[in-house]
């Protein structure tokens, strides 16, 4: 049995709402559970060093959260004048699953800048946060589509993410942080709307596992991904 | 005629609601028209170095703005590695805010972490802080009576914040981001419930400006103030 | 009665040095009794990124207090790695103060640099340095005009800062530190020579304070800075 | 054909060197091919604050790269003032990789830290530092064993990393630079002596891949790891 | 001839200064011809961590540039957020200088700070700084012996520093910034008032100098550094 | 008698390998017994600031040590985020010492990038440094020369460094760390193939010694390098 009562491949409840901030080209609030990711895309017409006259585009990610977030206050990295190394890891993930399902040439020197800050976090924020994140990107695009900026969407496929863990022994999908806290394997799955796989992270939290748990893991990923892909396309509205 | 068309000693739609976070000691979303603040309050059971052992508690804020809340994106401040001299002003000035109408001897040996964040910035984001980080430091401290930690609230008045400016020469109520950046001067006034001044700083943006003109911005901030401290109570249901 | 024995509406010793420093193109000691401050103006041909092809000039300023100025060491900011918050807040006020009695079009696309560094501090740090910053600044620019790299001196108006405080209950002028430690509210006034207002920023310590006293605080310091103003142009030979 | 010349399935010549650092409670000069990667572990008496009077000890890493270990000459981060995110997720992983496989609490309230510098970069620098760890790591308690500190080896299971990844869409075990740099993906297992999974990290560098690739990509990081185990082995004399 | 005029063997017009700061417990301001020091003792009743329960006491120095006591303005190095090289070798020399003439045992576990704030720089700021910090020192430690804090001075000799240099190929003492910026060689030396070397640094600026320069440099070192010592002896009144 | 049997004038076993780092232009490990220096030579196309279009090269040098490179571990200064004093102090001798034997306006607009990390630490690690330095310096020379890059070697002489000091009263040859860290004096001298003084270095550790020592200590700096600038010629082949 689940903390949430759910069964082992059950989603928690998906909401995911495009145009959510006033100001940026694209965005998405994305809620999974109580987690809650504000995902916004802001298109700047320069690209990074080492892309200038390249005429390829580029995308980045930066993530952040909110101090008080999470179940006990978090020191706000600001404050503390520097980034975790957890953070980074999450940014810089966050902008290759990205990158993976774009053509960069037929975005034209353009940098694309994804902001994810986590709002509430009840586990899973790095899948929300790339689950959203398309969304946010999708639209920002479409926007550059209307006012012909861009012939059509540079985008290859779509991309969203889940996480799974093994939980008191058995396979689950989508941990919340009850679960995330005491499972013995967590896995955080990037996979597109084709099927194919853009990123695995597994690792064992106290004990090594087996393979046979990691196919377990990875079958659960395809069938949630699956279901975000639609649930991305319905808010979109494609 | 202001932009949005209100009447000069109008305030723009003031939403204030408690316990938006789910996690936190007190919350407050604060919406003053467009502009949106998410204020929490942490309790902690430990007091800054200069107050140790001397039976006395303190509150304390910080401040930030999420990359998008701004019309062009503004710079990650974890990202740069510091906080601007304006955050540093701004949660300075929250925290002497709070602390003015608060006994501190009465809380005890404890500190309150006051986190406001700006999902959206349309102006006002300080006074819209503080107008906010009062209801979520009122809801801590009711929770603290409830699981008898104290015997009561050790408030002694109420707080709110609003600005107030010279556009087109005339004195007006509660800029937002239109009047604010086009102002010959600007004003931030703290005022308590009870009519006291916790804090003044007017500035001239161009040309200093004359004394009736503050007189001015005072009378338009009281009646302002007056509004804020009617709504705090109405949220709260005290 | 005040420690220094002053009267309530009476000024500490004021003395302004021009071309204190060998080497800047302005420069003023001012002391305020046992506060001094040494205030330096160096012109740049250059101007900040934001102003690039303007047209228009700009003038910033840094503060800083060396770490015996002060009665317990305070420590150095450049071995702590960062300027506080109060520092940050300080040089933003002086430099605001300037600009507003200064033409920037008529100046033309070069930075004025004034730094303000406290050599001893009895209170009233901020309000010394923007008072002795205005001689510095002036006899700069005089200096250009000499030069005929200005046809003619680009100021509007003079500009002079003194703080007052509600001390055991009485308005007075011109805190020392023994008063300012210990009052229950506590004002900066930024005042011009023609009676303008740049600045106010009035804070209560520990309880809010009355209209009335705030007005009782505003009239002292028309007086400190009408005297102020007075030195200035004797110290400048104006 | 790979450029080294290897066939799909070969690592490249690998030597593990266990005591090669003079001070260090263990050390390990690990070399796969032309990466060098000097791996040393220091015991400290002491643990995180988290730890404290837990009674169970704690393994930590630090990575760094000689600037010139690199074919271009990569920035020194102790000049730079940061380390960069991709040297942060390596020492997290290889923290993470280590602690896999030792009982913490048989290990006593110690630190253990692990420092894994990259004399020579040529790709694989993080399998290469996971590797050579473990020697160094099995070192140092070696030690505390012969000098009674502990009454036996607190380590549960063997743990040894490699990369493989998809070059011109073939499946090739340990890729040096020349693939690693062209790869069109990339994966790292971090896999222990009893066939135990501890951390996967596959990336799609360009556009996603297949399913079938990745079980390739997992059957050769099998093969490889075995050797390593064996080699660790023989280094080690057990 | 030397661009002041000075013959080659000539100090310039030395000026020390003691108690000339309100607060410190020592103070020197030390004047070498136009460069101008301002040095601080501060006596705290606490030592770095490497020396509790050691009995025994330390000096440590600290140094800083106003920005515009240079020709051209320097970059305040708490904006920079970090203290450069050079700052770092001449707060640790002075440091040492002055620990190499006192009895640290005797001092009793307590640490004095110096701070020497170069008000004008015209080249010799560092030797200025430790002729000046040692007066500093000795006016500290006098009124601790008036307090009872301590039975004696703890102080074994005197110290005192000059700069020499190879000028237009002649050795020259106490290069004043005219010479400094231009000579073959520079070297500073600190001496005590026996005789003894406590430091020496000689560098070539841009060819390598005799063994026959560096002699001649070290007699015109002796000769300057007996008369600060007797213009230090004047100063303290000993 | 010395701890490692050595006579007063003995170096400890000198070894240079010139070509170890397999990337850079140029390399040295230079070993003083066990002190391990691995110095390379990185040639850039780009000069730094002050230098643009003036047609004269730079070089310029970096410093590190392994964390365990002592005997107990060092904090890594990346981790910690800066630089201390001790390796800005080295790093900028380094360079002063190449500089002073090469002409920079034959190397033409370049800058060479020294990196001198230690990877084993017993005493000497800055003398080392520097010997080894210039081993890779000429090695990367030679390599432009080969490639017609530059006509001729632009250096000027050869450069080598040691470290004496007197030890248990006695003038001392090449400290190791057992006589380092309880010398009484310790002086680096930096000297030419032809005699030259480049950098002269004395420091009294805990009381002032006398000029003859010093003249001691020189005597045998010289014998020391005549034998070092040997080892380098034939390291070099030259």
């Amino acid at each position: 049995m689940r903390p949430s009562g759910r069964s082992v491949r059950q989603l928690r409840d998906i909401r995911l709402e495009p145009g959510f901030a006033k100001y940026a080209e694209g965005s998405c609030m994305a809620r999974f559970g109580h987690t809650q990711v504000l995902c916004t895309a802001t298109i700047e017409e320069k690209v990074p060093l080492f892309l200038k006259k390249s005429g390829t585009g580029w995308i980045t990610a930066e993530y952040g959260m909110l101090p008080r977030s999470t179940q006990t206050r978090t020191d706000r990295e600001a404050a503390r004048g520097k980034q975790t190394g957890r953070t980074q890891e999450i940014q810089r993930l966050i902008g290759r699953s990205l990158r993976a399902v774009i053509d960069l040439k037929e975005l034209g020197e353009r940098q694309i800048k994804i902001d994810c800050d986590v709002i509430q976090a009840d586990g899973g924020t790095r899948t929300t946060a790339i689950t959203g994140a398309y969304v946010a990107l999708h639209q920002a695009l479409q926007g550059m589509v209307q006012k012909d900026l861009l012939k059509q969407l540079p985008l290859i496929d779509q991309v969203a993410a889940v996480s799974c863990g093994l939980y008191e022994g058995r396979p689950v999908l989508d941990l919340d942080y009850a679960e995330d806290s005491t499972a013995e394997a967590d896995a955080n799955f990037v996979l597109t709307g084709r099927g194919g796989i853009v990123e695995i992270q597994a690792t064992a939290e106290q004990t090594p596992f087996h393979e046979s748990d990691f196919h377990a893991l990875l079958e659960l990923a395809r069938e949630g991904v699956d279901s975000l892909i639609k649930l991305q396309r319905k808010a979109l509205g494609i």
